[in-house]
């Protein structure tokens, strides 16, 4: 199921996206309901759903797909809609530092030994289509294509077999960096933490249709240019072990963003280097979820 | 007024402490509203007064002080409740390093030439009473008394003047960091997010009954040994001047709490070095705000 948090004429819904249709997830309840008398209700944001709904949104789709004739109508095309972040208020971003060998070759640094841990504050998610907004205080903005892992269930001291139970869903995160803030403040997380630094979507892909997510494509252009192509596989930590690492520490909650990683390719250390200008369009692409597309402002 | 969160009989409550008795707002509201014909409602947790009803609990609690005979018999001594973390669930834990200059001159470091920033996830928040939790990886667990800033007006590039416009109140957080993995992190945020690594409270005092937040004792004792003792009138950096500095970068939200730095004392820069042991109590004490204490345990 692909979820996607959505504005209709200034009302914010959930929805499911299938065929370029966008089906709204309280509708198809109301649907559901009726025809089979129950008392499903789907209501808050995406947050909520995760925390509140996951078996209801499974039984509610599975019933769709299983009598498509009773919803026929009730999907709007996707162009129609105005896309917002998936989730705009989880609990922890996580980030995961130097997760591709080929990002650490290109960086002259050693591969970690342990997940590299660092934050971004939530408040800097925005949806597809929103603009990344170039700080004034920075000269040196730049991308970094990542698989996000979307937490579903809480958890603290998850083993590696335990962790896919404690995983929701995949999404796409633009891991957008002030690199002359980052490495002059030391600790990154301001850097990293500029309004808009984190392009979020458009869907969150629920677990169960990635077959398996440490074999994705992910590439990332700036104005068609490719500027990262990779795969999920070259990830050095996966999501088992990032998970299980981190939760020996504190404990995940439902809502949770894990970012796991950039691949090679990022602006700052390419000969020249690439920073982000206004006018510039930032796509990437991850096989299974979709392209997650920004334009750049100032 | 001092507000505090806290449980009774299993139900979560908002509160106002006056003189070791406790107020619950939303009884306050409906006495208030009896009284005046009004139909204030006080729902939610502390996030969400703070995002909605700052006004309407000024107003109850005016009509409170100036009408007393009107809440007689409706308050409960504080030691028959059991006091939660004032906000468990702040968007935003922005934490501001080496702030105080003997701090910086305990480490042998310069003192910062703008604010140092760094976070903690808001999963570790724990309340007054409540146990700090020895992680098994680390054996240089430390503490840090601090003054916390709780934001109670949305905002972005805030200048020094509205700066306060932007402040709810103050509270007490124990910045617990475990200096091993911090350091070999390099990046602080795992270091300091283990789960219970945030004592935070046990009030919040709004802004109206503080009057000068850079005027106040800041006092740190484990097992009654006085470890920590200054006044925050040695911040580096004042409270202005940081939701200024970094509301350039990203917007502030309700709730969000910063912690404003550290005396010096603590224990890693001590000669010979102080780690929590089990069984240690922890206690901090800020002028006009109150006491936080932990035990600490394996």
């Amino acid at each position: 199921m692909k979820l996607l948090t959505y504005h209709v004429k200034n009302e914010k819904k959930i929805g499911v996206l299938e065929n370029d249709l966008v089906y709204c997830l309280a509708e198809l309840a109301e649907l559901y309901n009726a025809e089979r008398n129950e008392s499903v209700t789907i209501e808050g944001d995406m947050l909520s759903l995760i925390e509140n709904h996951q078996t209801a949104i499974h039984n509610i789709w599975d019933w769709v797909q299983t009598n498509p004739s009773k919803t026929e109508g009730s999907a709007v095309p996707v162009q129609e809609v105005t896309i917002a972040a998936p989730i705009s208020n989880p609990g922890k971003v996580v980030c995961v530092g130097n997760n591709y060998m080929d990002h650490c070759i290109e960086q002259n640094v050693e591969p970690p030994k342990k997940p590299m841990i660092f934050s971004k504050w939530a408040t800097c998610i925005i949806a597809d289509g929103e603009d990344i907004v170039l700080p004034p205080d920075s000269e040196q903005v730049d991308y970094e294509a990542e698989l996000a892992v979307v937490i579903g269930k809480a958890g603290k001291n998850i083993s590696e077999e335990e962790a896919f139970d404690h995983v929701f869903g995949y999404t796409i995160l633009n891991d957008v960096s002030a690199r002359d803030i980052q490495f002059e403040d030391v600790q990154w997380v301001r850097g990293k933490s500029y309004d808009t630094f984190a392009p979020l979507g458009p869907v969150i892909v629920t677990k169960d249709e990635i077959e398996d997510p440490h074999n994705l494509d992910i590439r990332l252009e700036v104005n068609g240019e490719p500027l990262q192509d990779s795969n999920t596989k070259h990830l050095i930590f996966n999501i088992p072990h990032i998970i299980s690492y981190l939760s020996k520490g504190f404990t995940f909650q439902p809502g949770d963003i894990i970012a796991t990683g950039t691949p090679h390719g990022v602006g700052v250390f390419r000969n020249p280097q690439i920073f982000l200008q206004p006018g510039d369009s930032c796509k990437i692409e991850i096989q299974s979820i979709g392209v997650l597309e920004n334009k750049v402002v100032n």
